[in-house]
């Protein structure tokens, strides 16, 4: 059982917090993701990408109307769903972008705050200052699924190759990482990106974006893609909304560990890396 | 004074040790490095890669014919050597593939020992295993310059995103990676990764590799290299022998980190890299 059918959803992200659950939906019962196993999502998948709105389209872990309707989803169509991100408020205030993880009977399997904010000074071309009103979580996040341990990361989390390389240590053979890159940093750096955090650590890596909409602030690149542990791009699709359903092969990291031992070859005697308690 | 003019010298590696410091002496004589400030060699630049020729080759360290050319070279040329490797054995009879950097008066400034050791059993494909015969070094290497500091990782180094960002968190702004890949890796992995170690660290990657020779048993993919901080290709050659002069500008290391602040975002609280002692 190494072969795992994962739906990638561009989502065109609407103004909307309800007609983005609903979009959701109908997009499940369509029949595109039939014989999927896992949904993955865009990040903020269900709120426009504006920092001003993060901590008003924000719900508490659980208690949520995104949430609840991912769970329920998630159990309606006996899919596991990684649910990109969605603004998530706590009890003091804080705004968190979170991805929720859920299995096939819609229980909550895991829980990743993006560490690493986006705050980007391109003059000219992109401003964003996601810590405006965003913290950032402070901890790494793997989860256990029918296949094997996995992990999610955020978007600029992936710029950081220890965000990669802790969970693949600890044993995650796919990493998600929904993400918006924008049309500066998309074309020059998304899928050398994903493909070199799949080659470093001999691990698929997901990217689901959200769809491009060129009459919104922050523009998405979309190109949401898969890639394998050779570093080859699995699949890639443009800017536009869509439903891919990508079959990927697990055993074929045990091939290129064997070809290529990188991970058991790495100096723990001469370097360290560990997550800080 | 941000700019620094680099030669790559891309050798074919001749059979005699004694050719190859000739022909080193040769390049450097023609005019063709006239104008550069760092001179930059391939990995056993001076020695076939076999693994049963490593230990013959051999040499003590500063006491050997091929570090004293390249010490004799630097001064006379009035240049930096970055001095690609060659095999150096030490007085308990390891082999290692080591890196010595000079200055412009020819004194040793630094030194690396390749760390992690290249073992590949692509089957059909590459069969190679250099700890037949080297040993691993175990420490990362940094080494001022008139400009910044500098780095040396050598070829399968750059395959651990650690070897890169330990000396580039140091305070390295340019890391010289002498390789050579094979025509199964180099296809697949050069370029990307000279591309992303430079975008992750924000600092320039110098990949300088032996010409291929189709007639030996490791056959180089060549294609020496230079990568800027926001991932361009700022030279690259094909497979043949050859020299380029590349300048680079340090400046724009810090234009890229002013838009785009990823080595002051690390999560510190979150994770830990250390070398360990």
């Amino acid at each position: 059982m190494s072969k795992i059918r994962i739906a990638s959803l561009q989502m065109n992200v609407l103004q909307d917090k309800y007609d983005n659950i609903e979009q959701l939906a109908e997009i499940l019962a369509s029949g595109k993701t039939d014989g999927a196993d896992i949904i993955s999502l865009g990040e903020m998948w269900c709120c426009p990408y504006q920092t001003d709105l993060f901590p008003v389209y924000a719900e508490p872990e659980q208690q949520g109307d995104a949430w609840l309707a991912m769970s329920t989803l998630a159990r309606k169509h006996n899919v596991y769903i990684v649910g990109g991100s969605i603004p998530e408020s706590d009890s003091e205030g804080h705004t968190y972008n979170t991805c929720y993880v859920f299995d096939r009977q819609g229980n909550q399997i895991g829980k990743h705050r993006k560490v690493h904010l986006f705050d980007i000074y391109a003059h000219g071309e992109q401003v964003f200052k996601e810590s405006d009103t965003l913290t950032g979580g402070d901890s790494f996040t793997t989860f256990d699924t029918e296949w094997c341990k996995m992990a999610v990361n955020i978007c600029f989390d992936i710029r950081f190759p220890e965000s990669s390389r802790l969970p693949a240590l600890a044993g995650a053979r796919v990493i998600f990482n929904p993400a918006s890159f924008n049309m500066t940093t998309g074309p020059a750096h998304w899928e050398l990106g994903f493909r070199q955090r799949a080659i470093e650590n001999q691990i698929y890596m997901v990217g689901t974006a959200d769809a491009q909409d060129p009459s919104v602030g922050y523009v998405s690149y979309g190109h949401s893609i898969i890639t394998d542990p050779w570093g080859n791009v699995v699949m890639q699709m443009d800017e536009k909304p869509g439903v891919e359903v990508t079959e990927i092969d697990l055993d074929y990291i045990d091939t290129i560990r064997a070809k290529l031992p990188l991970m058991s070859a790495r100096r723990t005697d001469v370097y360290e890396l560990k997550g800080v308690e």
